[in-house]
């Protein structure tokens, strides 16, 4: 059995990858850190828990997370990075959900997350964990940067056009939309439900920090300079995302339905769905899937692609898991079955 | 394997079989009916399924059904009964998750359901399915009628009650509430979210079915005559039951707590909370788990039960699976072990 | 025109008595009090109010509030019991929203809203402000003590039975259900989306602060001492209040419907439906009515009566205002004539 | 006072025809049909209405309707075509809400909306009721098709923009989503909060018939030919929508906040938030305005305009009212002075 930690267990994806380990056949979490939880149940604050979980929040020190086989970073951004080299240094794999490791370019992260980088030499070793597109490196990786939600919904989108080299990428358009739960639980007045209930706008059109997770990635399988407009927006509901991916197509004779089944047929999370079809947030709650369609409206020279993902499992713990599976050389799919729930 | 049909594939409770039973170890889905989407496959219509069912809804038929060793009747009111006899007597085990066998006295099932009943010398035969009452009926049954949704938190809330005898069950108040999923996927008006969507009411106040099926088996277990007024409500969510119970307390000095946890020490799906807690139906979602609070506000004499489910799991569909495994001899909880999918 | 100042204009109920009062043809807000906003135009915090109020959030004094005739106090509970003595002494009228000033026993006061109360010589002079019991007092009124959300629904569902006395008072039995609004507007985990959307919980069964404030007001109308079993729920809704009532009637005969039409005949803002209906919170939603239904189901011992308000209208800011118009001799009904924003 | 007739007055633009007709002060409504609901009291119907109409549904017949000043069509798409001629030639003003008059092409809309155009020669002399666009027009018609919802709210982003002939008009996006408010009030499954609730997807990707619609407004005053992508999705909320528009920038250096402030200065329900604000639909439930910011993200080639309306007012019966008083001479803003129901 792999020994998992679970650092910043008090989050969303904290408490979504204990739902998820707690059925994982190969992984036993033994250490579960929150500072301000600090000796309760943990099924004594997530009564979901009960019967799945006995531990009890600890604080998390070099002693019990240097136990584990792998640690999960479910922390604020500028955490994990205080704590990633001593833990590497022990040998411990680290999947860091937060944004610590995900921007190569130290610059750009110091000026996105408002903070000094105080380990900029591991940005080079992490390997971004996007199993889609970086699967043989995640399998030797110590230390896997865990994509954002919105990046993972967009990327996945935009892979097979870019890869393919058919669209125009000076003016790719992101319009995507996200449940509440991907603003986390903290307290706050804009995630009340009286202000984001029944009511729907976007936020961060200015600027958003998974513009340039995006940006890089997207440079990186691409061929001309990628100029990515992103606008994210918040849905009165708490989980799921949509991304509505809009491009100018270099050839509208492309068939974009084989295109995409081809370039992900052997992808156990990413389900392209038949043609003409409108995938639903609804259908992946809960799950690790990517649902896909592609259209070209009118036959035009725009391509629109709709992918939608549970924020907190593909978008956040699921997508970590797999991770964990692929580092392991477990099946990829442990632990990450599930039907969807709907309704 | 056991070889399940399920007659009614399209509705909220066959879709709910389908996802269960996709990930269970013993049971193999070999026909799903539908007489509307005849010829579809099935995930066509719930891309929820896609990769777990590759079936396609056919016509129900004695061909199908007989060669099944258990079929769901996951159908409308006035249904099961039409085939019930047929299949039993080939041997088929029945669990029907609509009402037609859940009363014993067929004029009363006449007057509530408005139909003649078909088969009233089965109602005798038929086992009601709630396990934490009538698990030994249950292993022996071949017709088990599943229970309702607000009958199933109304009952396991007053059980431990009403069988210790320490309630005046002559003014006995069951305060449901449900989401929307509980009125079925059949098109209406009161269903649309522009209806029931941010708003709140009560519904069927002067008389609502699953009055008697609580009274008849709240009766069952009682020494005195049970009067319940019972008051259903729509809540503006998708899945889950609330129901918040009242009853006078003939003796005030019990000790509700160690009642509530000696009484359902042994069942795997009836959680007591601690003293002082408020079930969230947010924390049994997609679970067959009903979680469970007694408190006696300000030392009175009132008794105030909280007890939440998920309506289509132990409302529905998973009671249905526990109810089958008990019928085969399976473990309780095969292909039911779920945390509850929070938030 | 009265000049009106507002205390506390940032939480949900100073905003509605802005949206109110924007449209009252006899009043002039003039002075709108917020520390926290102190500077900033009231409508950059909320671009509702955009072209219908100029004003800048100001902190609240002696000198800029005792220029008004009349002062609300949106505030958290003791505050208003600071400041009201030197603008009652000023001549300025007050109308409370917080609770300083709605129980007459300050030690019950104190004990439920854990604070010495620094003026319970006002107390007395207090008038509770719901003007279907108490009109005359309020026209005389200095201070006004605006009743709670939660008492405002459950009393006007069961004045006119303990009035009449056909009710057995020591089982009164009070099952609310609010949307999230009530919690008011400061950052909160509980009140995130991601907590409260898409589930149901009750909160405060062992106690809460309105159960002695209803108690004290059934109690000065009732011949025998009220025993109450109050639970409010959180609906995933924002506005709405929808109580359901129980009672056992000492008279099954009386006609419940024609009490209650006669009861309420003169009242603006109660509303009896007709025999056999459900109300609906959403059809008083951004109104001062209350709307009710009396049932007798299955003509039993037992009378349910289902009252729904919105919260923040006839539940806080409407009422005040209408306490308002009362106390300053306007038509009852000015600036509070509305049809419910449905669906 | 202006004779008013409603025919269709059971959906939710005829709903809310009543409701903002109710407080109107130069109007009197005298005639409601509905042919299902004939014979019953409105407001026993729609609660909300009681106090405020005591009318009862009529059908509609060339009598009841030719002694109106002014008829609304609140119905189905392909009736009003029917009836126009008749209440034309009486003199009889028509206020068209659906979408039997809005496109000049009758190939086009016979396309679009598979039915047999029966007057086509009426469209010529049709007016498109955008009192931004047509004002003048509207004050001499007599015969307004009132604009469809997604195309208010996405003309009115789009115009200053494509006035000014500062985008390129070949790569138009309109992503929009809407409450489902905006699929009416007809009996079916995808409306179900089941299905529409905690969810989120896109539809009409393929063709919806409001770009044909849009299209055609926008080549009106565009000089170069319009190609517009447009992706509406369902919001899990009842009203609102919000359109997120994209386009190319011929020049860069225009300052789009200066330019949109002069375009809409005069124009009394289009209010142009400031610089960096992101418009929430909850801001304008409830009311005839609309609220844009207009973004030049990381001050690049493509403008990103936000733009929100209640679906319900400014995208139906509201933007109808205004028609009207335009139509008759009255304060535009006559019945329509309303704050955003907020929170």
């Amino acid at each position: 059995m792999i020994k998992a930690g679970i650092v910043g267990g008090t989050g969303y994806t904290g408490v979504e990858l204990l739902r998820l380990l707690a059925m994982h056949p190969d992984v036993d979490v033994q250490v579960v850190t929150s500072r301000a939880e600090k000796g309760l149940r943990i099924d004594s604050v997530y009564p979901s828990l009960r019967g799945f979980n006995d531990l009890v929040f600890v604080e998390p020190t070099a002693e019990n997370l240097t136990a584990c086989d792998v640690v999960f970073f479910a922390t604020p951004n500028a955490t994990a990075m205080h704590m990633a080299k001593e833990l590497l240094s022990a040998g411990v794999k680290i999947i860091d959900l937060s944004a610590d490791f995900r921007l190569k370019d130290v610059a750009v992260w110091e000026e996105w997350y408002g903070a000094k980088h105080v380990c900029p030499d591991l940005l080079e070793q992490a390997v971004y964990g996007l199993p889609e597109t970086n699967r043989e490196a995640i399998k030797n990786a110590q230390l896997v940067a865990n994509p954002g939600c919105y990046p993972t919904a967009t990327q996945l989108g935009f892979l097979p056009l870019v890869k393919a080299g058919i669209v125009d990428t000076s003016m790719l358009i992101s319009d995507a939309k996200s449940g509440v739960s991907g603003a986390g639980r903290s307290a706050s007045v804009v995630g009340l439900m009286s202000e984001s209930g029944e009511s729907f706008k976007a936020y961060g059109v200015p600027g958003h920090r998974h513009l340039p997770e995006i940006s890089q990635e997207l440079d990186n399988i691409s061929n001309a300079p990628v100029s990515l407009t992103f606008t994210p927006h918040l849905v009165p509901m708490v989980r799921g995302i949509h991304a509505t991916l809009y491009a100018p197509l270099k050839n509208k004779e492309v068939d974009l339905q084989k295109l995409f089944e081809e370039f992900y047929a052997d992808e156990p999370f990413v389900d392209v769905l038949p043609a003409g079809a409108h995938p639903d947030t609804g259908d992946v709650r809960g799950t690790n899937r990517c649902q896909i369609a592609v259209h070209q409206p009118q036959n035009g020279g725009v391509v629109t692609v709709l992918s939608v993902i549970d924020n907190l499992v593909k978008g956040a713990s699921g997508q970590a898991i797999h991770n964990m599976n692929i580092m392991f050389g477990l099946d990829e799919q442990a632990g990450l079955r599930h039907v969807g729930l709907y309704p």
